[in-house]
């Protein structure tokens, strides 16, 4: 077993569960930038060219992180709405990493990468590590696990060298159990196999905090499947998108914290970031209460 | 049951099984630009910027494209070599795609892509659909299946739209046994139930030679699995990585062909793209040499 971090490297573990405690949130604000849905004062009345909408994305990206610094412990970006805006999507996409950082926020980019590991070794660099003396763009990465363990290898190599995170794809938010929940022929379905073999890959990433580098992404809109993950990952990061326009409340993932204050994270995307579509207030200030709302009420059914 | 297909649109299937007849040739160049391994000429001797090492990509895929094209019936660039060089990558892949449409190649984007449909539509948007009057960056996209069928509706929607195709990753070229072959309750590998559901995901984009639009992911490094994915996906077309720098030969992929010339392409990245480095030719020359004896070596075993 190699050894579980390079010399002076915290894990990922430990720098979130230090930033939880630290602002007593358990929120991460998901940055899905629909370009047609921003406000008309960033997107103007006309169509816009790809350039255009990517710096109308970056600027909206940006106000929505002044918004939710105060109330969320990270952002999580979306890759999929970057990469629909071209080569441009992806400058905005590290203009809004860059911010992120600057207002000391951790970055989980939600990229669901999974190849093999020669691939695999190419994505680990271009999200985890550092850029030519730039800091890398995101401190975590949302992966697929189908490939199996050769292809997280190169993921979990930089997870120790550099103290990143890895959250692996288990039971999604969306209706797509045709996969996940095939039944196995010990008589459980697939995820719960899946959920032993992330645990096994997360083993020698355990930190301090007794939470491991290695976490797995569980629908909330599954809140009887958080209690079985919870169950399965003792020691993993639950990531819990669905929360808001999915339909799960934060009551529904109340169980995914019995590990630690920071052995799960509430991701919050439309709900939160185009909350002023349904509000009165400036899209900043609808955004910013509704993130105070959220941060609060995560907190509390945590229990910590 | 929706259309097969807008009226005036070619399904994928056609398209290439048109093209392959054309060029007698069931090749794809797989574009994985690594800048350390480009020919001296083009990346120099000193470290380059990600902008610099961009650039030398995009030269390196176009002369590769020269090289190749008379002998491949389309690229299949790797996403994730082009995201490693971050927003300057991206503008690379958009100019790599662009050049190896004017040489009337298909393009296979190999991006893996797997999210829930509300962000699966941005990734079909940024890769299948066409971009403020531009064409489409790609003619077919490698997607991941773990998430089900209501993660993949929206790329059969745009393939039924566009004519676009859609490979499923199904039985990969590493080691990933680990879960692709986990037994399931009727004792068959799960990856054989995922071929089932991908054959049914591609019933309704069979196209008049006989192939569907939705096709899958085999590694050729599995010749047992190439056979069995045959049987279970008749009228898929299988798309073979891992001849080459993977160890797979062409003879190990024959019987991918029996249901029709157009019925398997075969994928070959490192040995086609850096022949130069075990050559004393040219790097296009070098190349060129390699995809013309490989297009020969398969239609050969394709026995059409």
């Amino acid at each position: 077993m190699e050894a579980t971090a390079a010399i002076g490297t915290t894990l990922f573990a430990d720098r979130l569960a230090a930033a939880v405690e630290r602002k007593r949130s358990q929120l991460l604000a998901g940055l899905d930038p629909r370009p047609e849905q921003l406000p008309v004062e960033l997107r103007g009345d006309a169509p816009l060219g790809r350039e255009q909408a990517a710096a109308a994305c970056t600027r909206f990206c940006c106000g929505v992180i002044d918004a939710v610094a105060p109330y969320v412990v990270g952002v999580k970006p979306q890759l999929a709405f970057f990469e629909a805006l071209g080569s441009h999507g992806m400058k905005s996409f590290e203009d809004v990493c860059a911010y992120a950082r600057s207002a000391e926020l951790m970055i989980l980019a939600d990229a669901k990468r999974g190849d093999i590991g020669s691939t695999a070794r190419a994505y680990a660099s271009a999200y985890l590590e550092p850029r030519n003396g730039d800091p890398s763009l995101a401190d975590a990465i949302t992966v697929h696990s189908y490939l199996g363990r050769e292809s997280l290898e190169p993921f979990l190599k930089t997870a120790r060298r550099m103290g990143s995170g890895i959250f692996c794809v288990l039971k999604t938010s969306n209706a797509g159990g045709d996969v996940q929940d095939l039944t196995l022929s010990d008589g459980r379905p697939l995820w719960h196999q899946v959920a032993e073999l992330i645990s096994s890959w997360g083993e020698d990433l355990v930190g301090d905090c007794g939470l491991s580098s290695v976490g797995a992404v569980v629908g909330a809109t599954h809140p009887r499947g958080v209690g079985e993950a919870r169950r399965l990952l003792p020691q993993a990061i639950l990531l819990l998108p669905g929360v808001g326009a999915q339909g799960a409340t934060p009551a529904d993932v109340a169980r995914a914290f019995t590990s630690g204050p920071a052995s799960a994270l509430v991701s919050v995307s439309r709900s939160l970031i185009y909350a002023f579509r349904s509000s009165d207030l400036d899209w900043r200030t609808a955004t910013g209460a509704e993130a105070a709302r959220l941060q609060r009420e995560v907190w509390a059914i945590s229990g910590w």
